[in-house]
């Protein structure tokens, strides 16, 4: 090692998931949207003035600001945007987790938050889930030096109900305590920002990437009081002050005026989801009570990664992580019925044959 | 206080440049290139599939570190993009300036090195400029945890000639050296990047804001060994994996690709600015030697800050640092030659009154 390597900071690389790019293949890994974004995304899109570009963006957001405000129905000082939630999310940790006593989160949940705390230096204790994977709300009752879990869950895609959610905030009020909302969209339940009112120390994440159709276009934003937001601020302008591109305003905030069509989708998602769960029980699968854009099922009889990897070699993508406790799971994310259809008829030939059957 | 607000990161807020935005104004504050991004940029634009943004971007931004490995002469792992270049150096804080020794950067310099020292906790000196402002190379020939310098210089506009810059690298061959060539295309002189096959502890950092009209877009690279990039990546990938849009990666390689067009608004802009020299000569202005596509100018006989301020009531703008040492010079951004000659009409009118005599 040379001298000048000495200094450098040391992480775990963290692997991004496969992101495949097969023609016809069927992609149910990364709980994209199966539908495309909404039409005055595409128009916004065509009137955007490319000469414009030379300029810097608005570094306060105010487009997209004022359109998330207005949605949400809290005040402009209340919203801070970012390049994906993963972003807002990485500046929650590095903003508010300051703390020598552990953040606390979920032992089975969004990988990325054990990564932050190292990145970051941040001392963490995970908080068991209960033998169905629930969030046991007791678990995080202990001394903290911060909270953070999403709601619904990941990978799991179980909804903590809002009663409980309420419970760990009003048990912890010398906490800041972020649910991160990347999937509530898809849970038929309210978000925890209906809270906001009674607790200054709450922030609610969540993104564009999901219900919105907006991978691609990296949005993300958190809702909190406005002192959250002033500090969470005060970190962003010290980073970076133009993080977010005027095309990710400009679309994200036509993206917002369009609720229609986010309604629509939305509630098709949900349809195929309930249909998914029908014809996955019928072919002997279980799994949590879904509540977000994918279902997290295991096969009695089937080793999921098999599976996983015969689905592959069918170019269906889903997801499978490879640790313990969830290593006979596989989380697949809702698609259009076509796709949902074919992941079916896929698993319905494969579950038949016994070189899956992992013996348990 | 509450309990809660104990533990967030407490930074001195960071304060975005003015981006003002009124009809007919002359915008030469931001250092922004006054001619719009190549044609195939909007044609990318135009071309771009917007159903697509439903999903993930590439992760490991191939499109544009093919692009700009090609344009560079180096090896596409030696190629690191982000969210504008404030996004890259802002990484290279975190990732390569661990050392408990003081990392060392000129004292009149970008305004943002010191808030990323303060945000990461990362020791810092500053190295002294000598009094017509040039970069002295034996200032960094002193104990450090790593050096940056912008070069040519901001918001002085000099160049600091590729032996002195190989001199100081040479001379740390146990730090990280991080040359930020912002500006390098409008110096007229070879970018760093030629040192790199001697050097593996040299990081290049540019941006698509300036030479590439590209601001809006937020687009910024590093160029390097490849082993100082697996660095920043794995860092990066544990902040956000997806931190480039898919219109960032499109937009971005075209730029890229067309290098005709780069080379002509290059040569436009450094045209313009020689005439500007001249003008602005005769208006009883000095200024070092100018090597970016701004000017750093003083009047003898007029107050900076005054002179600013009329100006913006005229609604021309320009940067005014109210800071030791600089706080009686005006940074003018290099705009079109009409732009540039509203500007000199109006400060032939103000260098004229008697009320902007400062008395010194």
């Amino acid at each position: 090692m040379k001298n000048w390597e000495k200094n450098i900071r040391r992480v775990i690389p963290y692997t991004p998931g496969e992101q495949p790019n097969c023609p016809d293949m069927i992609k149910l890994n990364t709980n994209e949207n199966p539908y495309p974004p909404a039409p005055g995304v595409e128009k916004a899109w065509g009137e955007l003035d490319v000469p414009s570009l030379r300029l810097y963006p608005d570094p306060a957001c105010s487009l997209l600001v004022n359109a998330l405000a207005k949605r949400c129905g809290v005040g402009e000082d209340q919203v801070f945007v970012g390049v994906g939630s993963d972003d807002v999310l990485a500046m929650c940790f590095q903003t508010f987790f300051n703390s020598k006593k552990p953040v606390l989160f979920p032992d089975i949940s969004y990988s990325f938050y054990p990564v932050w705390a190292e990145l970051f230096g941040i001392p963490y204790e995970t908080t068991a889930l209960d033998e169905e994977f629930r969030i046991v709300k007791e678990e995080f009752y202990r001394e903290n030096g911060g909270i953070i879990f999403p709601n619904p869950n990941a990978p799991t895609s179980l909804l903590l109900e809002q009663r409980d959610v309420e419970e760990i905030i009003a048990h912890n009020p010398d906490s800041i305590v972020i649910v991160d909302e990347a999937y509530i969209d898809f849970a038929g339940a309210p978000s925890a920002m209906k809270l906001l009112e009674k607790y200054d120390n709450l922030l609610v994440v969540q993104t564009f990437s999901k219900s919105r159709s907006l991978c691609g276009m990296r949005v993300g934003f958190a809702v909190g009081s406005p002192r959250l937001i002033r500090y969470l601020n005060d970190v962003k302008y010290s980073f970076n002050s133009y993080t977010m591109s005027l095309p990710a305003l400009t679309l994200g905030a036509a993206a917002v005026a369009d609720e229609a069509y986010f309604q629509e989708t939305t509630r098709k998602i949900c349809a195929t989801r309930e249909r998914s769960k029908e014809a996955l029980r019928k072919l002997g699968f279980v799994f949590p009570e879904p509540a977000a854009n994918f279902i997290f099922a295991s096969h009695p009889k089937c080793d999921a990664k098999a599976l996983f990897e015969a689905l592959k070699e069918r170019r269906i993508f889903v997801r499978y992580f490879d640790k313990p406790r969830i290593n006979q799971y596989l989380r697949i994310t809702i698609g259009t019925d076509a796709q949902m259809e074919a992941l079916f008829g896929a698993l319905e030939e494969l579950v038949s044959k016994p070189v899956f059957e992992n013996g348990y």
